[in-house]
Parts: C-alpha cells; sequence; structure tokens
C-alpha cells in the first residue's frame, strides 16, 4: 500500500499567507463595504516598466515565427541573460561569479525551497527567528527537522537564532555549529541588513566550521546605504563556502511573471564533494527552464534604459516606506526596517500579540499587514508592513493608523 | 560539517539528452560541414499558433498597466485556466474532474519528478523499461531506490516492467505488489497506446492493491484512434487510485513557454490520508505559480479558434510520424508507434546497439535520434525518431536512412 510522506503532518496549520487570506475573506464577506487596504503579503503593485514590456512583446512576436521560435530552454539559463547577470550583478561590484556559475530559475522561492535537496538528511540547519516561512518548511518536508512542539513553536533540531531588538534584528554566531545556515539580507520580515564587516563575520565562521551558507538577497536592490554588501560573494572567502539566491520579483516586479536565480561556485564543495554538478544535475533532471520570453524579460532590467525604470519604482515604493516609518513615528509606534528594505517592522502597541494587532487594525482601520509572529516566536508582538502599495493607498492606511 | 545528498551519486552518467548533445556537438567540430538533422529530443519546431500569440500580446499589455497588472498567481492556477481544463480535458469526456482538483504548473516534466515528495521514502515504484527517465532518477534522488547494477542497467528496489515486441510493448500486471506505479501512454518512447479495457485492468490492479498510478498522458492529443482513452479517469475507479499529468508542451507547442498540470481528486487517500492537501501544501510553499501571461496563452489553446490552429499543428507532425513510419518500412525497418503518438520506435538493422546505430546513422546519415537503450535495457536494440521536425527535413531525413 501506498504511504504518504509523514513529514507533511509536523507542519503546523496552513501557510501564514494562506490563514491571512481567508481572515480577510471573512472579514469582507461580514463587512461589505469595508474599504481595505493590503499592506501584508509582499507582492507589488506598480506595472512592469516599459522597457520589459518592450522586450516581452518582441520575445511574443519570436515565438510566433517559425524562424525565431524557441524550444526547450538550455539547463543553466540562456547565456544573454546569465551573462548579462554576471556582469552585471557580480563584476561590476568586484565579485568573482562567471556566467556558468548562474542557474536560472523561476524565482526565489523555488530555489530557496529546492536547494536543500542536494544536501544529506543529516544536515543541521539554522534559520533566524523570525524567519520567512519556506526555509524551515522545506526542510520539514524533507525530514530534516524533528517534531513541531506547539508550546515554543519550535521543530526539533532545529537551530533558531533569535533576532531581536536587543541585537538590531542580526542573529549571533550560533554556539552548536550547524551544517547549513539560512541568511537573508536585507531581510525579511524586519528589514535589517548586515555592514559588510558583520556578514564577514558569518563567512569566516562558515569556512572555519565547513558549514556552507544559503545566502537569500532578494531584497538588494533596496539597498540605499553604502557599506552594505549586494552580496555576501563581497566577502572574502565567501566562494568557498556560500550559495546565493536572487530574485527578479522584487527588484523589477516580477512577482507574477517568474524569474529567479542561484549562484554556486564551481570550487564549491563540502566533504570534497562539488556542488555545482549537483544542482547542475538537478536542474537537468526536475527542471526545464524558466520560458524565453521571460528570460528576455529579465535581460531587458540589465539594459541601461530598464534599469533606470526599474529604479525608478524602486525609488518610488523607498518613498512609501519612508511615509510609512515616518507616520507609524509621529503615531508613537516603535519601528524598523524600511532604509534598506521595502519592510517596516513594528512594536504592536498595548503589549498587544501580533495577531490580536492584526485583528485590531483589520478592525478597527481595514488595513492588513502580517503578524510578526507568524515568522517565527521571537516576531511575537512585532508586525510587518510592506511597502509595495501604491502611494495613495499607503497615506491613506497610515492616515488611519494615526487615527486609532 | 554539510554532507551532500549522496543519492545523487547512485546516477550513472549524465541525463540521456546531455550525452547526445555533447555527441552532435563533437561531431559538428570534426565535421563543420555536416548538415545534421535533428529527430531525436522531443522539441517542437513550429512556431506558437496565432491565437496564442494574440492572448500573449495581450497579458503583456495588461502588466504594463497598473489597473490590470497582475503579482503573485493563486496557489492552484488561475480560476479561468483550470474551469476551462476541467470542461474541455475532462467533463466533455464524460470524466468527473472539478477545477478545483487541477493544480497548474510549469510544466509536466516538473509534476512528474516532484509527485513523489509527497508519499514516504518506503514505498516501492514500478516503470515501464524502457521509460521516461525522469521518474527513476527523481525516485533514486528522494532515496527510494539502492544502487544502480551497471551490468543490469537497474536500480536496486525498483520493480521494473519489460515493454518488449512480444507483449506490443504494453508492460504485464506486475506479481510483486508496488506502491507506486508510473504509467505513461501514449507512450515515450515507443509510441504503444492501452486500450481501454486495457488501461481499467490496471486501475482494477491498483484499486484491489491499494497502489496509486501515476498517469502521465503528456501526448494525449496525438491519440487518433477511438478506443484509446484521453485521461486514465474515462477508466470506472481512477478517481480512487490515480493521478494524472499533463503538458502544454507537444499539445500545443509550449516546450519554450511552460505550462502542465496535475490533476488529484479530492477523495483520493491512501491508508486513510487524503492526497490533494499534501499537493496544495507543496504547491504553497514551494512555488510560486506558472506566469499570468502564460496562464492566459494555454486558456486561448481551450478557445474553438486555438484548439483549431493547435489541431492543425498535431495533424501536421501526425503526417510527419506517417513519413518516418512508411519510409522505414520502405528501407526494411521493422517499426512501431507513430500512430497514437509523435514517436517512432524502430528496431536496429543488422543487430547494431542503439549506440551503435546512433553513431552510424550520425556518421552515415547525419540525422540524430534517440538510443532506445537510454530509456533502459529492454530499449536496447532499439532507437526512438520523433515526428518534431519540420516537414522538409523529415522527408530529407528519411531520405537519407533509406539510401544507407
Amino acid at each position: 500500500m501506498a504511504s504518504i510522506n509523514k513529514n507533511y503532518l509536523k507542519l503546523p496549520g496552513s501557510y501564514l499567507f494562506s490563514t491571512i487570506g481567508k481572515k480577510i475573506k471573512e472579514y469582507s464577506e461580514n463587512h461589505p463595504d469595508a474599504q481595505i487596504i493590503r499592506l501584508g503579503i509582499g507582492d507589488v503593485t506598480q506595472p512592469l516598466a516599459p522597457e520589459i514590456i518592450k522586450a516581452l512583446h518582441s520575445a511574443v512576436d519570436e515565438m510566433g515565427n517559425a524562424e525565431t521560435f524557441k524550444g526547450y530552454a538550455p539547463d543553466l539559463g540562456y547565456e544573454f541573460l546569465r551573462s548579462a547577470i554576471a556582469e552585471r550583478d557580480f563584476k561590476k561590484r568586484g565579485c568573482d561569479i562567471s556566467a556558468d556559475e548562474i542557474f536560472v530559475s523561476d524565482g526565489a522561492k523555488g530555489d530557496c525551497s529546492n536547494i536543500q535537496e542536494i544536501f544529506g538528511l543529516d544536515n543541521t540547519i539554522a534559520v533566524c527567528d523570525p524567519v520567512y516561512p519556506v526555509y524551515v518548511d522545506s526542510n520539514v518536508m524533507a525530514g530534516r527537522t524533528g517534531e513541531y512542539d506547539s508550546l515554543t513553536e519550535r521543530f526539533a533540531g532545529v537551530i533558531y537564532m533569535p533576532c531581536t531588538e536587543e541585537n538590531g534584528f542580526l542573529p549571533e554566531l550560533p554556539k552548536e555549529v550547524p551544517d547549513l545556515i539560512y541568511l537573508c539580507f536585507p531581510n525579511n520580515p524586519t528589514g535589517a541588513v548586515m555592514k559588510k564587516d558583520q556578514l564577514q563575520k558569518w563567512v569566516d565562521y562558515a569556512n572555519e566550521h565547513d558549514s556552507i551558507i544559503l545566502y537569500d538577497a532578494a531584497y538588494e536592490s533596496y539597498i540605499s546605504e553604502d557599506d552594505v554588501p549586494h552580496s555576501i560573494y563581497e566577502c572574502d572567502g565567501a566562494k568557498d563556502c556560500a550559495i546565493e539566491m536572487r530574485s527578479f520579483s522584487k527588484t523589477a516586479g516580477f512577482t507574477g511573471l517568474r524569474l529567479g536565480y542561484t549562484v554556486i561556485p564551481k570550487d564549491l564543495t563540502t566533504g570534497g564533494d562539488k556542488l555545482w554538478p549537483l544542482w547542475a544535475r538537478r536542474h537537468g533532471t526536475k527542471y526545464n527552464g524558466a520560458p524565453y520570453i521571460v528570460q528576455k524579460a529579465g535581460a531587458a532590467v540589465y539594459t541601461d534604459e530598464g534599469r533606470k525604470e526599474v529604479e525608478e519604482q524602486i525609488a518610488y515604493y523607498m518613498t512609501n516606506a519612508k511615509i510609512i516609518l515616518e507616520g507609524l513615528k509621529e503615531a508613537g509606534y516603535t519601528v524598523f526596517g524600511g532604509v534598506n528594505a521595502p519592510y517596516i517592522w513594528l512594536k504592536a502597541h498595548n503589549n498587544m500579540t501580533s495577531w490580536e494587532f492584526f485583528d485590531h487594525l483589520l478592525d478597527k482601520a481595514n488595513v492588513v499587514g502580517t503578524p510578526g509572529s507568524g515568522f517565527g516566536p521571537s516576531g511575537e508582538h512585532y508586525f510587518r508592513l510592506t511597502a509595495f502599495g501604491n502611494r495613495e493607498k499607503t497615506i491613506e492606511a497610515i492616515e488611519r493608523i494615526k487615527k486609532l
């Protein structure tokens, strides 16, 4: 008799954003006139930039013509895109990453959840707390954790690294050495960043202890300060210990278009085994590439005109971030993030729990955010707002919150 | 210290089509004037149909406009596409499958390789021999098999079901009962099909033994004969034992656009556990949906005009199949398939091995096909040609083969 993967049963409840979706639906049904403003899920609202639209139309035309039609994409992604990435995202910042070390995919969520497959089930993972749920959940599904303890809200066998106001929302080097370390900076959900010397300590730690860092840099385009690294490969020795994942979702509004990539240096090894061939094998066997038209759209982001346009979008969202940040301060909230990241991390008033604050905000201001506790127990009493709304609604949301 | 997933090391050599690619590259470099015709990999050559191109342009325009821009897609896929699929692919054929039982994805290759994740590692799998390599390789990577034996060309712990000329390339019901049974009809690589009463026996067997059938129907659009089921759900009781996977790649030329879907009936259980919520959880956690523009392109395939156009393309390819089939017969080959499938399965002359025949054909006729042994030991001495080339080149390839 076929049996199911029982690890799935360890996962408590449903995915965070599904729960939020259900709550909103229920509220809307009971309050049909409520003008709900969503600053919860990290989804963009600005349309794709003109250069990207132009590239898409042009690629669609190619697909309609026998001479220029494209079937299966190359395993790693089209060379034109990988070269542009290597040049603009890495070489220009002094990182020695070549086009052959870049694997194009349909987004960072997939890569972040699939990357664990090339490692053994006996590896111990370390994650920040609070954390983007995908890192932990994908490891739970694979069987790399023990049971969930609903009292501590933690899975057995996982090293949690609390990120709190006291440590500036930056994890401390763990005493028990993990095999795999998930780091995401600029951070989702707290908006915190590591300066270069701070990240260098993690690279040194990983090299000293033979750990592998899985570095999620999905929000690097939002960095505004100079001494914050955009890539982990800006640190010395990172090519010996780190895999980096990137996304076009927030850089260029590709949440509905799907494009991302993972960097695995060719010489990166663990225990003498190279990791590049394993990921290449996984790509070749289980994946058939991002659509040609989407890869062409991605390449448009690296043209001078395309880059200018997406930078304007990023500036637009970061002005929203500033509006949220300053508005909340005026309203007496303790707030973090929002300077190098599109996320604002605030402390709930009156010692409310995160979900109490969620209900409070939904009910009294018709504003939706994300409960900090949904990202882990250290997120309790915190709340995440995103800068991805449109300007008018963002201003309106903050005005409503101020009036509470 | 981080350790790798050692199961990957069980996989012998590289993925079949990578090896073929390397051989062609080497030959081309040594014979720069050779006019190589590729009838090997199953990639389409006809451009996307006009209705699909129209839908793509229109969806791209929506993405460039703030009012109509789409971010993250719904977890299961857009309702407009799932409804069209349920109606046209299932209800119209008398199969009671609802839109909520359809999970839209970026293609059948991913679904075929990911579906094993929701089952326990203790499940025994059964596959046809020869077989599309992805079913076995994805299970090897997960650790559901033993070591590879290079003498028998088989992985320990896997139930192989030989498909030979003697049994009409249809597997026999296995004596040792498997937990998971991979079936692909119309078959890749042999082009064989099961009639409805033949497939019904498998459904009955699975229900009797509590096995789950993973049914890959990627080539259903090529069925030309009446008594061949397009979906396993045409059989009584299939909703109690079967998951079906479909692709737009061969139906509508989406190999470079990426779209497919998996059907999991809501009430399908194994050992009392429902499978639908597990796959839904996987989709929600590890995947972010197929691009909106591609889902719109998929919906165009279900319009009357779109359907007419893709049927013309299928007819074009099936005329190629007839040309190959009859040409090879004239040349004295024993041939199979090519009537309800875009694949022609031929026996090599002079007792050549599959790879000997590959080299022979490449060297003497500059024609590329796929060695049957690459699909499993029972494929030895066989060879696969595909009908996906353009007409002129297909005719030329067959003329060259006739002259050998």
